[in-house]
């Protein structure tokens, strides 16, 4: 079974943002691969100690929600990179073959440092990122790493600096992963932008239903739609974007052409996808409800148990690129 | 007891220049501090992996050296680098508060590029080796490290390191370590130039007597001296900068006086540095060939669990560090 590896940094908890994008990507992924899923909280440091003291917290609400969502323990590998030190050795090995220059063209390392601003970007963890990255990629021998179209050029550093490595110690110690390209439903938040926590404009997981409602209700929608008697183009509505993951495609359809005919406000609209919504998420928000009251220690405990397997299998592959590197070690 | 770190690159068998450098000083220290000594093998990799597969070999090699001159196991913490993971853990966290542009002004960062070229030295971990240097020396919370006076201003950048992380944290979590200013006698090879491992001009603990004498016959001497009967000066002389070393003060200072006036030969006066210094070793060596002939595994066995002893130490300070940063930690 071809090997699937993937990380989301330890935000806290998810919206329906990180849920409906990410996370259900993965849940569909777990039968048909062997996936190795985790919590990239040393990555959560690239940009400085700034939010460190939020990520112990932030960890545990971010596999709350993991779960309570439907990710699988029994299928997937579910761990911290924290947990499992061999990254942190790999990362250190790999960055003796990396070139500066290299890590200095990345696309993202510019655009980042433009968008986040020297203070936070300016450090040597944050320049060699892309070497982490590769470090927890290729140290399970993953195959395939799930990327949205414009996230594939991120893999072909990784890609690259597995053929240096190879080429380097004359043994194919790693292998190349290739992108498993998937579609990402595009959601935005209340203030029309994508859905995000850093914008405020996100409805979570552990929100209440009435919270829900409230946030649902002060939504952005088409801004063709000034006056009720306007019509709208319901594909461009942030509430539609969530009607067609909540609601059924006959009741879509129909909203779309009553949306297009202005036969229905938006706030008529709005409550049909406030009802779908929250009766979807009940079951979901119940079970994140009891894991999060009773299972917390558990939890704890199952990850730190699973974060010890994962780090047998880095063990394995870090052995054998020891091997290639040194012929023999310590 | 004041903690004193230090650590040699794998180069393999030690030469006079090494011997009466740098360890003579460790096992000075090793009464008057709690001494840590290990080898820098992840440093070795900072100039690429070109050489990495005598790595192995050349750590055991140093470290017969090392017991065989006489440091002594029970007073002072041996280890191997890459034995003590929680370096590289370490090396991880500071990279996420240590300016690229820091690293790039580091004088013997761009020294070394010139000397070694940029093919050797254009890497990322290359550019990182002060970090990781750091770590080496704060995870042990040292006081001092032994510096010579040409080298005080390397451990300034461990020195800022150190007050730039406890003051994002604000906690005293790091000590800044002290240089430890210590006189290193200045050892020619046989070419004049100072002796050294890579101009092929060293003579080693493992030679044996008659290579020694070889060596010494065929070393330069004060180029003053074209002739027998001109005076010259020994204090510029490599054989007797060893005479130093080897031969008693009087001895010394009738050679120096003999030397001024011409009536003592270069042929002689190498004859009576052959005979000093193959004595002295004599034990040593005897010592070194047993070591190497009959404990080996041993040796290995030992090194690894003192490693442990070490990681020990490590990860308490990592601990402490890691409480600072998260608060809390898986």
């Amino acid at each position: 079974m071809a090997i699937v590896l993937s990380g989301m940094r330890p935000t806290g908890k998810l919206h329906l943002g990180n849920l409906y994008g990410a996370l259900q990507n993965w849940i569909n992924l777990q039968d048909k691969y062997k996936c190795h899923y985790f919590v990239a909280d040393w990555h959560a440091l690239t940009t400085g100690f700034s939010e460190s003291k939020e990520i112990y917290n932030n960890t545990l609400e971010m596999i709350i929600d993991w779960l309570a969502f439907g990710l699988d323990p029994k299928k997937s590998t579910l761990f911290v990179q924290s947990l499992v030190k061999e990254h942190a050795e790999l990362f250190l090995l790999l960055s003796m073959i990396t070139p500066v220059g290299k890590l200095e063209r990345v696309p993202s390392y510019k655009d980042q440092i433009a968008q986040l601003g020297e203070s936070r970007t300016a450090n040597y963890g944050f320049l060699g990122y892309p070497v982490l990255m590769s470090a927890d990629i290729i140290i399970y021998k993953a195959n395939y790493v799930p990327v949205g179209i414009d996230q594939i050029a991120h893999l072909e550093f990784t890609r690259e600096i597995v053929r240096s490595f190879n080429n380097i110690v004359q043994k194919e110690v790693f292998i190349e992963p290739e992108p498993l390209l998937s579609e990402f439903p595009k959601i935005l938040g209340t203030d029309g932008r994508k859905m995000s926590k850093s914008y405020g404009n996100a409805i979570y997981l552990a929100d209440s239903e009435d919270e829900t409602a409230q946030k649902i209700k002060t939504m952005f929608t088409d801004p063709r739609r000034l006056r009720r008697t306007d019509p709208g183009v319901a594909k461009e509505c942030g509430v539609f974007m969530l009607h067609n993951i909540f609601t059924d495609k006959q009741t879509c359809n129909e909203i779309e052409y009553s949306c297009a005919n202005a036969s229905i406000g938006c706030t008529d609209c709005k409550k049909i996808l406030i009802k779908n919504l929250n009766e979807k998420l009940r079951p979901i928000r119940e079970k994140r409800k009891q894991l999060q009251e009773n299972k917390k220690n558990e939890i704890i405990e199952n990850i730190r148990e699973s974060s010890k397997t994962a780090s047998q299998a880095a063990k394995e592959t870090l052995n054998i690129a020891k091997e290639a590197i040194f012929n023999n070690y310590l």
